[in-house]
């Protein structure tokens, strides 16, 4: 039947049918081991992917492992990275932690990877220490203010620059080697010991913990830019990988970060500079202070990180579309954790096998199949950098434009357990309202008082809203414009309608900048089971909604987007460029007018394909009727691609929702090109400023034609 | 009715219909004056586009004009251009023509453009004369080697190089300035007199006849690279042209050429340097012979040339399509000229009205409606660079990209009347063949001996044929590698199918590189009706053949493309590389095991395609099944795209089609990376054909991708 539509009762039976003692089980066995990228841990998952999505009666029609091989970065195991304290006769007088400090037995096993800054060089460096704050550019200059960084070690904190960029950031400074840390202040809301504080007293993160992560700036196999990184394909050489510290880089404990700076000499930092440690911060003499027991002592940094091609894999999985073959749905989810990721990634996973077994056992059934094919994706290497999925983009660039309808990302899928949190394009926005819409929370999740039934949609109001111009009160879908997970290649490099659901923070409560075991040996199952979803509701409930969403976009007659919803968004993008710019590009000769046509021109055009869409009756209309108005709707975003407007950003094509530098959220390439320009003044710069407002205007222009009538 | 396939009556209606006729007046209004880009006469034929396409009963459904704001370079009507011999008393003791000589009154129009190389600077140089032959690289090395060019002025000859080249090539030698001419031998068969030889004798070249040109090299409004040149669009600066030449340069005629290259002193040039004029072609010593009346005199080159901002027209006309009406099939040609351009480009637009005519009455009489919407474009400003079809693809590229099926291009549509000339993409071989083999010649036009009836394709294969590993001896389709007319935007920049089809010489009765009018005031209606096509009916015979194919293209269910001769096609790159380089890549660590197993994957999907074509009954089958195997066949083409495959090429980006610099008739980019690899032996240059052998192998794996059944 080529006009079947979403069956509301078939939706209703997988709302029912989501299991959350399913869920549990899933993150169980995925996180029996510590399974970082390519490791034998690794392996095993993918192992339980293809047995769960090849099962005879709730697997898929279709499921494989697709293997890249890429340049990974790790520690010597037989040479552990050292950090330590030596005095001026050469003496160690302190040396930090080797490994995070065990509670349970998930931190003794043997595969625990020792904290380290992947893609950080190796290199035995000696200086004086000196406190940088974030690392930001403008915290290296304000120390460079008082002190010479060179030869100096930067201490600095998590948050306020990436991690490659506290490298990056200082070495112009002659500062020759950095440690990260991550401030109880930041993540624990100040709480700092471990003997009725933190884990496994608490959800906080204990003071040995140490976050691990990518320390390179652009997404993929660095080896193999725009390249699928197979055997044969051409690789750069390793030294000319751009986007990674060109100084050794090591994460530490706020333990032995404390130890470090309240020993530092010098001038107090300021106010904005302290944390929570029971002491000044200074910004180091540099180096300690002459009342220290350090007191004329260096800080050494011996690492001996090494990259390697390592074959890591993405388990792909398909369940074929019956009426639409050729368009694709696709719902992925990274594998790979740093340690046991029971949060990070694996409760993205537990709910994406979920998701799968639901669907899939309809599928064996023989009792429904979707008018579209889902494809899910079970990423590898993502910690690394989002390298499964871009090599999956960059392979099957062609296909994947041509024919993804959209791609539904759910990478951790509960930081915590207080309301749904969503982003996407903002066609998706009513899609996303829908399914939230459609299930209750359970009792036990239920905070508002005198009611003990209440939909998703409901609870996530209260939690985050603002005011559309169309609907008054909404949730707030966030904007897709950095790279936190595998929807950056979707979106940035191929322009695909593209979302992201998890469950999160009531923020009144904490202000921890992420769940505090992320990236660290104490993200575990008891971690998850014990402080972050007790009975695994909230896993159910984002299995319910991204599943909803799924299901309506493989099954829909009608693609559920909204064009209309992107041109809300446009305008409000124009006014806040207009607020913030226009008086001063007008200055520079520079007319707003051209962008304001087309963002009149896409508002006209939305109308009046809302319009067309409101007098169709598509079920009793030729099928072509149908296709042709999803091709406009699924091609929307594609039209935002610009291959050539960001040369030295990797990978970032939609110039929408590019990674932006400025705080004015408006158009990314403006935005950065004015603000460049209001700080140098130079003619050329107003020049990239006016050609990036040319680019958005063209890109406005070019999306409102494919939505216009077809004929012209 | 949505099964509705191509009507083979209507073909023949629109065979029969075609009137010589009517393209012999269409030539006769559109040539009435000179009809350079953006001049009144320019306008007039946009009026006159207007008028035929909005005509009540034989227009389109619409048709429009779209005005862009380019940058275009004149000389200057108050101060001519100037090039003189000077002695060393500095008294003018030659001056070249400054027109070309009258022999009717279409040479005395005052809008007869003085010959000028358009984007070439002016200046004011006096220098020594040498001679360098094409000026070609090599040349002026070869030259360099026995003299100091430092301060000279070359005269070079039309061929061999780019117009813009023969400067560039020049200045890194110290030559300040450059004469151009069409040497007889390369363009009149040696024959040079204007007393019987050459027009109005003959289709030859008078002696004061000079070819004008863009010297730009990348197409496009020079000023607004990627961005359609509207209004408020941002334009780099004019000294950040790049591609054009960078000293003083005229073309001039042959007889001013041959008295100054019979005067040059110096050594003679090498045998393959000397052309028709009866003397011995000199290097120069530099300068004149000390024998020569110009002994000790310089050459003076006084340009005026200068940029101006001007709006250019295209005329857009459209007949909508009744099933599909977002798929486009877009026939195009330009609409201005240097001069009067009776056969570049009024011969082809004379053809697309005729087509236009035939099939607009039959829309307006309500007796037929296109399956897919079919766009005819008269482009501006194509000859200062492919200017009006290139801004209409920036404009338009999200739209273009998504729906357009092919673009058919017919520029000078009859160069000669011998045979039928095309090129295009591999998949529309069959179209081609197809509709060429529909329609006879008239009587007059058939020398085939004891015959008197002979179809195009029969005719066609007798001048240029080649074998086919699957149809044996078949006439040869030529590849579209280069951006001589308007196809290159669509077929480079935006990856669409696209062909070129016009009416050309018997390659055994002359050498002449282009028919010998070519951008010269004699290329008039006078010379076209006498010379090039007396009674119109090669102009018919291009008008039925490519009004064929364009029907074919509308209305088919299923498009008459076919993925398996493009399968041939790069099984023939392939082979070529490996006898080529294979050994020598081999060497040098790099496999082509990728490449070859990626054309073979792609032969492996085309023949899957194929047959599951043959196997369909798409007339009784839903009319989604035709749409999607229409979908795949559409958009092959686009998946051998790479924005970045040629960073230094514009426009470039189809990586089987892009331009090569190399002979080895391969992938461009690995031919040209391994030609410079092999010259310069550098390990990088190995590593840039590496590079590209994996950039091409990743598209062909890609296109595959693209053919294969869709589930995966
Ligand atoms: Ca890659
Ligand atoms: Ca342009
Ligand atoms: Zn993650
Ligand atoms: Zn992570
Ligand atoms: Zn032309
Ligand atoms: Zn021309």
């Amino acid at each position: 039947d080529l006009s079947r539509d979403v069956d509301e009762k078939l939706i209703q039976e997988f709302i029912a049918e989501v299991d959350n003692v399913k869920i549990q089980e899933n993150l169980r066995e995925l996180t029996r081991v510590p399974h970082m990228a390519t490791t034998a841990g690794d392996e095993a998952t993918v192992q339980y992917m293809l047995k769960n999505w090849q099962d005879m009666d709730t697997g898929l029609d279709a499921s494989w492992r697709e293997d890249y091989r890429v340049y990974l970065s790790f520690p010597n195991r037989d040479k552990p990275n050292n950090v330590s304290v030596v005095s001026a006769a050469d003496t160690v007088v302190y040396t930090v932690r080797e490994k995070e400090k065990a509670y349970r037995s998930e931190q003794d096993d043997p595969e625990v990877v020792q904290p380290y800054a992947a893609y950080g060089p190796a290199g035995e460096v000696k200086g004086r220490l000196v406190y940088a704050n974030q690392g930001k550019a403008s915290d290296y200059e304000t120390l460079n203010a008082t002190l010479s960084l060179t030869g100096t070690i930067a201490i600095v904190r998590y948050g306020g620059a990436g991690r490659a960029d506290k490298a990056i950031n200082a070495a112009p400074f002659g500062v020759i080697g950095v440690l990260v840390y991550t401030d109880p202040y930041d993540i624990n809301d100040g709480l700092m010991s471990d003997e009725n504080e933190t884990y496994p007293h608490s959800w906080y993160l204990p003071p040995s913990g140490v976050e691990r992560g990518s320390y390179k700036n652009h997404f993929g196999d660095p080896l193999t830019p725009y390249l699928a990184a197979k055997n044969g394909t051409y690789r750069i050489p390793v030294e000319n990988i751009t986007g990674i510290p060109p100084i050794p880089i090591q994460p530490i404990g706020f333990e032995d970060a404390q130890a470090l700076i309240c020993e530092l000499g010098g001038s107090a930092a300021p106010e904005d500079w302290q944390g929570s440690f029971p002491c000044s911060y200074n910004f180091g003499g540099p180096g300690f202070a002459s009342t220290s027991p350090f007191n004329n002592s260096d800080v050494t940094l011996h690492l001996y990180n090494r990259g390697e091609l390592r074959d890591s894999a993405n388990v792909m999985g398909v369940i074929w579309g019956s009426v639409e073959p050729d368009r694709y749905v696709i719902y992925g989810n990274h594998r790979d954790s740093w340690v046991h990721g029971a949060i990070d990634p694996s409760s993205g996973t537990a709910v994406m096998l979920e998701i799968a077994r639901v669907l899939g056992q309809r599928v064996k059934a023989g009792k429904w199949r979707p008018r579209r094919t889902i494809i899910f994706g079970s990423w590898g290497a993502e910690e690394f950098g989002l390298i499964g999925s871009a090599e999956y983009a960059e392979e099957y660039v062609s296909k994947l434009s041509q024919r993804t309808v959209a791609y539904i990302n759910v990478d951790i899928s509960v930081f915590a357990n207080a309301t749904l949190r969503a982003s996407g394009s903002p066609t998706v926005q009513n899609v996303i309202f829908k399914a939230s819409q459609q299930s209750n929370l359970t009792r036990s999740q239920v905070n508002i008082p005198g009611s003990d039934s209440v939909s998703v949609y409901d609870n996530w109001i209260r939690y985050s809203n603002r005011t559309s111009a169309a609907y008054g009160n909404i949730p707030n879908v966030g904007h897709m414009t950095g790279a936190g997970s595998d929807y950056a290649s979707f979106v940035h490099y191929l322009g695909i309608t593209s979302l992201d659901i998890s469950y999160t923070y009531d923020r009144s409560t904490t202000r921890a900048r992420i769940y505090p075991a992320y990236h660290t040996a104490y993200d575990t199952f008891d971690y998850a089971s014990t402080y972050i979803d007790p009975g695994f509701t909230s896993h159910q409930t984002v299995a319910r909604t991204a599943g909803n969403v799924l299901i309506r976009l493989a099954d829909g007659l009608l693609l559920p987007f909204n064009c209309s919803d992107y041109a809300e968004t446009l305008e409000q993008f124009l006014s806040t460029a207009a607020e913030a710019f226009e008086a001063q590009l007008v200055a520079n000769g520079i007319s707003l007018e051209p962008l304001k046509a087309a963002v009149k021109r896409f508002r006209t055009a939305a109308t009046s394909l809302d319009r067309t869409i409101h007098n169709s009756d598509l079920a009793n209309d030729t099928p072509l009727r149908a296709r042709m108005i999803n091709d406009q709707l699924m091609l929307l975003d594609r039209a935002f691609l610009d291959p050539l407007a960001f040369p030295n950003k990797y990978g970032y094509r939609h110039v929408i929702w590019a990674s932006r530098s400025s705080n004015v959220a408006t158009f990314p390439g403006v935005a950065d090109a004015v603000e460049k320009a209001r700080a140098s003044g130079r003619k050329e710069d107003w020049a990239q400023a006016h050609k990036h407002l040319s680019i958005v205007t063209q890109a406005i222009s070019g999306a409102a034609h494919t939505l216009a009538e077809a004929q012209r």
